[in-house]
């Protein structure tokens, strides 16, 4: 029925089917080892990671999940208005639409035919599902997770976002490759929007450059809504940009990133147009020593809170210990910030092909800088995705 | 403490304060009517309207919350990232921060002071939260929602949407400038974006050059993850674009919106590069006399179903009612897509200074086409938000 479309749409960047299908299997052991029926995974527009590894769907406006049972074949749960948006991404052929799904503006869709999680549930698995794993109770809305509960009948439900999170944190080649590609086009981006920065512009339309470039490069999306920022809103760890004018001699922070395939990348520059006041220096050379000095001392089997305490002293013995928020590094892949985190408190080594985004933030309440690159985690160190214009910037 | 941002940042389109002033004061009425002693209304970043409605706070990677009492002063909730960054966007002056709204990735924050649920429902009120309203149950996630229960030690939740979605429907001057220009953004990134389209661009290239437009332009952001579809992706009522190549004689359809100040439009046009094949021109015809006779009936006092049947008569007499999918209007505002909905399940009657976004969208599994306008209902009609290239656009 949607075969017109596979001739038609060659996506030339995304992981292929039998990875899709390794992903299912592997699932289905990790079900079996904990004695689940079946995994429930639900996405959101701007939480799509779990879908879209186990599916390569992602939604819009409306929400998503993928059941995978122990035994059998796996199935999309869409909303109303995705049924051909959805055939035409699924990797999984089965597709269920369910009004639990629709927008959050809640639509009426009279005379359209529908499926329920309780059919869903009948027609999944003949000894019915008696214990049910759930990935993304952080994001399904309580509304749903009502419904999925009364669907259920007082089987049992438990978390079961540690499946997805481990097999997500080793990235495979398939992976790699589209974070490279993802990274290599946000390198570009940052080369191209530093060339259009002009005086007078302002932080949404420099957004607008680094947007442009990306998208006109063959990136599918930008990876998370991304900013550009001056003067005062530096401070911000999390930002959006304003219609505030970039100004001479004052700092400007540049955070994009570009998504291929569903991989998520992110760069962050820190730059001043003309002369770096001494302050301003100060503050981006010491954020500078430090992002190069987490790409130093990252390697396989090294403890992640080793790598944090060491740089809460670096950080410390420069004085910007107030500076500090969180971390040095956290994972990326199909999240740009996702497990693992490396914290004071964390209690894990670094493995080969886990791939961080080192994430040097230092920020007090009227300033902030930010340098941000991608690192793959190797035997010997790292192989650093992005590296592209790290140094001090002044236009 | 956070005075600097004023000075610096000139938001040109915006809210102003007294409005916000008078929306808390409205909420709280409309609590004292339902002896309620707390609104809690949540958001997220690609759900932010009920937040951005009572502070216009628009949270990213983590979510938000603002609290409004009965009487007293509201709070907004954030996120343990977000400080700074909340700060210089907040209508609202009191900011918690709680770890319950960090990202979905779940960071850890060793040594950073944050409140949380119990300490916030104490200090909100001297008599305690015996009764609390909640607006957003449908995209608080269940985990959030669990925690909220357990700081409300068994006292009632009730859910209260309806409270701001009924002041959120009938938009007032201010909300009106806003919306106004958001359409005057999107109808000239259409003129333009029409002007950009060569063939063998891909469908997201097509939207970079619709993004930069309206980004160049003064649009805080796009409206929703907006689309070019070309071909049989066109069947798809809800889509995003892919790297397929446009090419002559096919159907393409764009489907763009600015966002100004939180306010959003969109304006949907279906085209075709070189000659329109008589099938997709008889399809394109229909969709256009449609959205017309849609704004042409549209006006105060009318009943809601009257205009869905109407519509649905119009479609079906042409030979397309197997292409409609859901009725001829929906309401807009901060989101793209919010009550209330024209339905042939309607019970409502057309008011004065509702705006509508007029969605015409025919579909089948192999082609669809969507025209969608903006229009604020007058007493004598509608006032049109959108026109422009509203005809058959061959290129």
């Amino acid at each position: 029925m949607f075969a017109l479309w596979e001739s038609v749409i060659k996506l030339p960047q995304e992981i292929p089917q039998c990875e899709f299908d390794k992903r299912i299997r592997r699932v289905g052991q990790e079900l079996e080892s904990r004695e689940l029926d079946a995994l429930f995974a639900f996405s959101t527009e701007s939480e799509p990671a779990n879908v879209r590894y186990l599916s390569d769907y992602w939604p819009s406006f409306e929400t998503a999940a993928v059941i995978v049972p122990v035994e059998g074949e796996p199935i999309l749960v869409i909303g109303p208005e995705s049924k051909t948006y959805a055939a035409s991404r699924s990797k999984i052929a089965s597709i269920y639409q369910i009004l639990e799904f629709r927008e959050t503006s809640e639509p009426e869709y009279p005379g359209v035919q529908l499926s329920s999680f309780e059919k869903i549930f009948d027609e999944l698995s003949d000894d019915g599902v008696e214990r049910l794993g759930i990935a993304g109770l952080n994001t399904l809305p309580a509304s749903v997770y009502e419904r999925l509960i009364e669907a259920m009948k007082g089987k049992e439900v438990v978390k079961a976002d540690d499946i997805l999170m481990k097999m997500r944190m080793i990235k495979t080649e398939n992976e790699l490759k589209l974070l490279r590609e993802a990274y290599a086009i946000t390198e570009r981006a940052i080369e191209r929007t530093l060339d259009s920065v002009k005086l007078g512009m302002t932080e949404i339309q420099i957004t607008a450059e680094a947007t442009y470039s990306m998208l006109s490069q063959g990136a599918e999306s930008i990876a998370y809504p991304f900013w550009c920022i001056s003067g005062p809103n530096t401070s911000q760890a999390i930002s959006r940009p304003t219609h505030k004018k970039v100004r001479a001699g004052e700092l400007i922070q540049l955070c994009i990133g570009a998504r291929v395939g569903g991989y998520a990348s992110s760069i962050g520059r820190p730059f001043v147009i003309g002369f770096i006041p001494p302050k301003l220096k100060q503050l981006m050379k010491t954020g500078l020593e430090t992002e190069e000095q987490t790409i130093q001392i990252m390697k396989a089997g090294v403890e992640a809170d080793s790598i944090a305490k060491n740089i809460a002293r670096f950080v410390s013995n420069r004085g910007y210990r107030e500076f500090l928020l969180y971390g040095p590094a956290h994972g990326t892949g199909l999240m740009e910030c996702e497990p693992p985190f490396i914290e004071t408190s964390s209690q894990f080594k670094l493995q080969t092909d886990i791939v961080f985004s080192v994430d040097t933030f230092l920020g007090d309440n009227s300033m902030g800088i930010r340098f941000e690159d991608g690192v793959r985690i190797t035997e010997s160190g790292v192989e650093e995705l992005s590296s592209a214009r790290r140094e001090l910037i002044s236009l």
